[in-house]
């Protein structure tokens, strides 16, 4: 699947381009369950809120899952990101966040990159990120805000907070917006959060501010997000890299499947 | 102003009813200049944050400001009141809310009679709030958030949680629906938030289920909420009235204006 050239640049001005119910309703289903499978697996990169046993974010089930690893490389999803960025990339970070009801609490206004710059190393916002509705998303469940076009000035900041919370740990808040900084964005810019069925999928740039609201809703919302990056992107972690479920080591190029994900799936096990 | 009976059915059917840009701008500006004015009235009616100068809320503006006391009394305000009500109202409750920008955290999911029946006696669920937008409401904003249809079943629960969080002080929090009981609310009712440019008014059941999420704009958003009591329908306060400020004690009928409510100051400043 090709992107229209007006898709093309739509992405490139607004910083984000949605595509909604790009997967349809047998396939989120067979995501659920992989991914309800994959919260059985013990280990770091299972992620649980400190007051219950309950999965707040799972990293890189595209390692252990084999809907998974699919999807990653499902032509739907790989061809656009290869369209928006370079035809070699590799999934850079692969998690899977679950909302829960009633919290989630709200991320502060950042930009990825910036995040990524600091702890990896990474040296340039090669990358395109894909948020996958695992649920339907609206605006009581705690959509992704995003400031349209916040992309191309690049960075706000350039370094993390001097009281920032850990040295280890990348919260949000630690490289988010000042205020002055988000109202002039948002003057300029104005706000606008993606909403839609469950299997619609946003693609969108590194550099984008974003934020998002606590869900508010009775019901846990699931997202998937995956960043690919440009394989001559690689990064230098100058202080030693984080965990391989955090930063994935295989920069192998992926390769789109040539059918949807559950079909070859299917000639596998079959 | 009268309502249409469409407009009296679909309120006593959903439990609220949106009325857009009843006011114009220049009515708001003088509100806001009658806010900003009232803010610098010392006293315990002025609620600050905790960290910071900042003004969160200001009880019982319609005793010190004559905008204020005129738009209680506007005919496009009490009059649909009184169809919805009766005709024999007061103001029992007055507040205006600044929720700040980044920030005003979320109310959890409650229904205001319970609150009024445990803190002051109110016999019966004899009241309408209205909601005043000071400023547009959007999404991003912390809107109020209903369920609509909600008060139709009368209180959900009948008393406020044991381990309330303060005898005196009447948090959310400790009314609050259980995840259970709004997860059921919500299925047969769904979620709906009003919005509108500043001059809408919401006419509000005090049963309804509502909620509201952290204002995640760069902006502080001004709403003013008034609540309508039947003269008929007095606070019993075994344990004592709350202050003056947070529960009116002028209970004469109020009588609709005869013009809207910045000509009869006029009249009267002339």
């Amino acid at each position: 699947m090709l992107l229209h050239q007006r898709q093309v640049e739509q992405y490139h001005r607004d910083g984000f381009l949605v595509m909604e119910s790009l997967l349809d309703q047998r396939e989120v289903e067979r995501l659920r369950e992989s991914f309800a499978r994959d919260c059985e697996v013990p280990g770091p990169h299972l992620v649980v809120e400190d007051d219950s046993a309950e999965v707040r974010a799972v990293y890189a089930s595209h390692h252990r899952q084999p809907e998974f690893a699919g999807l990653v490389r499902d032509a739907r999803v790989l061809g656009p990101v290869q369209q928006l960025l370079t035809d070699d990339v590799y999934v850079y970070q692969f998690k899977i966040n679950a909302k829960p009801a009633f919290g989630g609490e709200r991320w502060a206004w950042h930009q990825d990159y910036l995040a990524w710059r600091i702890a990896d190393g990474l040296p340039a916002p090669r990358q395109v990120n894909i948020g996958v509705f695992l649920d339907d998303v609206t605006e009581f469940n705690g959509p992704v805000i995003f400031v349209p076009g916040s992309h191309r000035g690049g960075l706000v900041r350039e370094s993390r907070k001097a009281d920032a919370k850990s040295e280890q740990h990348l919260d949000p808040d630690d490289i988010s917006l000042t205020p002055r900084q988000l109202a002039e964005h948002v003057d300029r810019h104005g706000m606008t959060s993606p909403k839609g069925p469950a299997g619609s999928v946003v693609f969108f740039s590194p550099e984008i501010v974003h934020g998002s609201a606590p869900n508010m809703s009775p019901f846990a919302r699931r997202l998937l997000i995956a960043t690919y990056n440009d394989v001559t992107n690689l990064p230098e972690a100058p202080g030693g890299q984080r965990p391989e479920y955090v930063v994935c080591r295989d920069t192998e190029p992926l390769r789109p499947l040539s059918a949807p994900f559950l079909d070859t799936l299917r000639t596998v096990t079959a």
